[in-house]
């Protein structure tokens, strides 16, 4: 499925895409409420004795877009990082199927068993990395006492790979699937023990609490002060020119927060649920299984869950 | 086949290249009507009370310019990542023809069964990244009952894989291929899986749509109210000045746009329909067929289709 | 664990991060030091010759957040490593024992002593890392004389990987791993020895101390004099402004100094206790041992130790 | 052999490196010409009503710098990814050699027949990069047949990797080479299949035309612009400081430009004449092969070919 | 061993590192010499129709601090990249000595051989890339007629692979190791291959050289015209402000130049010796020889040779 938003630019800048202006508009308006303080202070500034200019700001400004920068990368690259973790389980859930459908051509009941497991650990890891309840998706794939010892699990979806291996360890002592078979299976099985690793250290290693804090009181501190500097050059414009300002640093701030952790249900967020579906109808179709489960289809801000 | 548009720094500041400018033109066009408003308003600006000096577009300015440049990295980081699993595409059905080849020298039917697989397998990835339709690619390239039942498949090129894993894995029973041989190729046939699944992470996850939006309403908001901001400093120059600094912004921007989708059809897109008729030829020549498929050529703009 | 500090950004804004504040309290009361000097002196500017503008300290403040930014992606890249490292010790621990669990599914004794011995490698690397003395843990995992051992020897962490290779390879003269199992197993060893090293490497080979001083003492430097700059625009605003721009820089290089040491005990360091205590209760899970170790918690910080 | 150009500060500052400076001299005249034109131009600017400022040129010279450092950035990836390469054709080369003398230590022919492969191999790369004629070079290192074959075929390079693979299955198959061995060369065949493919793509993927055409232009009209704005502040000294900022833009956009496409025989591309003749020097080293080919030795500018 | 500069600021502030300082004192000189100048030129400047403003400075000194911070990440790479890979020679000489006591339990006298083979490697590999002269440290670790032979080779460290690659192919032979074994310790020397051909990458491609001539030309130029710029606004504090912004930008580039060399044997370069020391100690705690060794100790200046 390719998914590409409108392209037209005219369209993309009418989009109202309501997330992040609704997670910045409290401080947008406080923003605007500051401006309307300047305006008023203005006059009184000669006799306060308070002399605010652009050009320290102007440095402090693009030293902070620099530093925003750099956040954005982290972010980024966090929020990418995740999806090639994803993109490999998919991957790799494919290859180990095709493995065992080209060694065990004529064995069905063997395949679609472990097209089941395959597919429980990939809505297995959505649910622990959303911390949702994944009793009702085990339930539905697993057999039921494979189903009951990984939902008592500390670690439930390295339980399902376990059990995978053992299935496969045992395919072999029988002989259905020859050694060197085996060992590139076993390969595949490292490097979906890889993804699982990978997921988890991105869900419990967050960047560093007090980087994005210095960052954000920055940025915030920033967008208060700067309509009081601002005044004395643009008088009555500093609303609008302090608010676009602010609309730029405050929604790269957000973003960059929203990506930082990708595997939350915002609309930012990996699409995890629709790329569970996306390899439970890959693995059903190499296996000849159906009715498959319906394609998820994208909101209107181009978002999958 | 060496792409290198011409050196020559003259030859190249006057080559038509109408694809960016073609999609910026309405958006230089309204900068140009801002500017001539601007110069209209501005012998009004005192006693409309309108202040706008260029220290705070300054920031602003350069504050985008350096988001600009994390989007293009973004961007063309899509477009070499596509391009690298495009090239492991073709390097990989390479390699697999050159095991084929060494292990069963003399077996002609073969070697080409398996080259026309391969072949299929780019063209089927081709034409389902570009959304088109594969039927007749896959008749030319397929028996017929397999091209029938890849086209059946809701995932064609992952189909075509599993045809070419029991291809292998029937040559190991049947003894042509031993098992050592047949790791080799099934560790190969593993990064063909790879380059699928990296294509399809690629073309169904795009930069998060808000990202692209917010930068790209600041930039045009930005191009919209610098005239109004330059116009006091550079009265009838304003046009020129602002058409350019516009010019440098929104066509950075649209670029960027058009790498983030690297399996289109844009000028700036990949040529995949080049690169897979060049691993058609390839695996031709490697297994002696004839007469090969013409090379494409690159149009007056040095692209490829 | 998911950790996920709080998102709500005025809950963000007001937590208290005493860390990096209490480590440049010092230098900010310096700055505003320098600030009512520059208030007091400025009146005798003219007197005394003195000339200070923003516009020279504007280009170099530029220049240094460009070279901090560098400095941070050094410092950042240094701690995303050093936790990737840790990470495919964790990963490379569980399938190592999935590998162990599925060829010997029966020898409990065996599973639960290479358990053990895996268990002990991660510690030991971690108090090797932290400079700690690992005598507890060791003698807590490992039989009496394989503890002793580790602990005389030169490079601790590298004898128990030796340890792990020598029972492994017992197991496989004796028959109980066959040939293609020990390959593998095998190469995961060999994934150890290349965290083991890649741990020592960050440990031992900081960032050349050169780069470091020379970007913090233009830093400092910068700091103390930026308020006599601005005080001749500024006035009695001169504290407020400089104190901010301050705090930004100074607390921008300060976690960048935490960071480059990922493996220290500092509030923004690498969670070491908490991973490997992760890694014994995966490890106690899969073989089946209990009472599993209690699983660490965040403190108000969001760190763990 | 360690290529290190001369350390001292002031001996580097005078080395003329005609490479760049040739490249730009035209560019650099014509920013010398408007700013005769901007001096002579200036008195009238006021009856003109033309008014340009500094600041909106530093606004754009930031960005545009901003926009260089990202071309550099994608150009000099790309000479240091085909450096790369072709360390690893070096390296690979090397390792298959290692593996063919271990394993057939007393059968000389053998191993000097494959030396003259694989240093083909390299030298059909080169040429085929450079898109000179191979011919020569395939008639000295192969067997009159094998040259005519791979001179006749449209992809020369992998004719002989071809080749390559079919002398070590024919070893295989004579039981002179054993499977274990076999394995582990034929991925070094892989790896120099994918340093072939890696090439190729280099080559004929250049960064799209568009991008350095929306640059060039971009610094072009900026340097010729700019002596416009800096006159009014910097009357007779403009062609001194517009040509230093020039100096700056013109050569760094030309050395990118160089570097995007790596495998000329430019002063700044990549030495593959050099590099083929070590591989040639060390597999005939390893293989007991003399007279060895001279080193070659760098030109005054540091440079290899 | 953990190497950690003292962390408290006010120590490192005034630690003194001659190393760099040194380097660019004469340059710093030059610079105050012509702030001087400019003092006493600047009342003529009216005279003399000089006008120089710090705008057109402000925009340049920009521009090179981007390309400043572009030539620190490539330098900065090289370094890392060298660092990695002496790291993976350390961490590949234990893996394949683990390898070699598991494999070979009881021949104590072929273990401590192969000890001294790869310990010899990585001190050939360490004198060849410092240029100096290896005999000693081959005479010490190789039996005399492999040390000769090693000595009179063109490829000194490519040989001792050939010869450790071997000793491995003998003892598959003789039925000592077997074929998966053999493997595995093939595939390390292969990556013992790859490190060796990474370092001569790195020593024998240099950034381009035009590339570093560029930017320090441009450093060196606008330090030294900054002051004659500065002067107009700061009068007497020229000499001040002047060089410490020299001092800022003459100091990163030094660095910079120093870690694109990372082999040589100043200050900030790697510390080849202590790592090889270390290499050598590893591998003789592991195979049971003493006396190790003394571990080499950082001087004043964190540094290790």
């Amino acid at each position: 499925m390719i998914i590409r938003p409108p392209q037209n630019w005219f369209v993309r800048l009418f989009n109202w895409h309501g997330s992040v202006l609704s997670m910045i508009i409290f401080r947008l308006g406080l923003n605007l409420f500051m401006s309307i303080v300047a305006i008023i202070a203005w006059p009184y500034y000669e006799n306060l004795n308070i002399h605010l200019t652009v050009a320290p700001f102007s440095l402090l400004g693009i030293a902070i877009a620099i530093f925003l920068g750099f956040r954005n990368n982290a972010s980024y690259s966090r929020y990418t990082e995740a999806r090639m973790l994803w993109g490999s389980v998919t991957i790799t859930s494919r290859s180990l199927m095709r493995q065992t459908v080209s060694a065990l051509p004529e064995d069905t009941a063997t395949q679609q068993k472990l097209s089941h497991y395959l597919t429980a650990f990939s809505w297995c890891l959505n649910h622990q990395l959303r911390q949702q309840d994944a009793t009702l998706d085990m339930q539905r794939l697993l057999p039921a006492d494979a189903a009951a010892e990984v939902m008592k699990s500390t670690s439930a979806c390295n339980r399902i790979l376990i059990f995978i291996g053992k299935e496969y360890a045992n395919l072999r002592r029988e002989g259905k699937i020859n050694d060197f078979v085996w060992q590139n299976i076993d390969e595949n099985l490292n490097e979906l023990s890889r993804c699982l690793g990978g997921c988890e250290r991105i869900a419990n290693t967050p960047v560093p609490f007090a980087y994005s804090l210095i960052l954000q009181r920055t940025v915030y501190l920033f967008c208060t002060l700067l309509p009081l500097a601002l005044v004395s050059d643009l008088h009555l414009m500093t609303p609008f020119v302090s608010a676009f300002i602010s609309y730029a640093f405050l929604s790269w701030d957000s973003i960059a927060e929203e990506m930082e952790h990708p595997f939350g249900t915002h609309p930012n967020n990996l699409a995890l649920n629709a790329i569970c579906t996306s390899i439970e109808r890959n693995l059903m179709d190499i296996t000849g299984q159906s009715p498959l489960p319906a394609l998820p289809v994208p909101d209107k801000r181009f978002n999958l869950i």
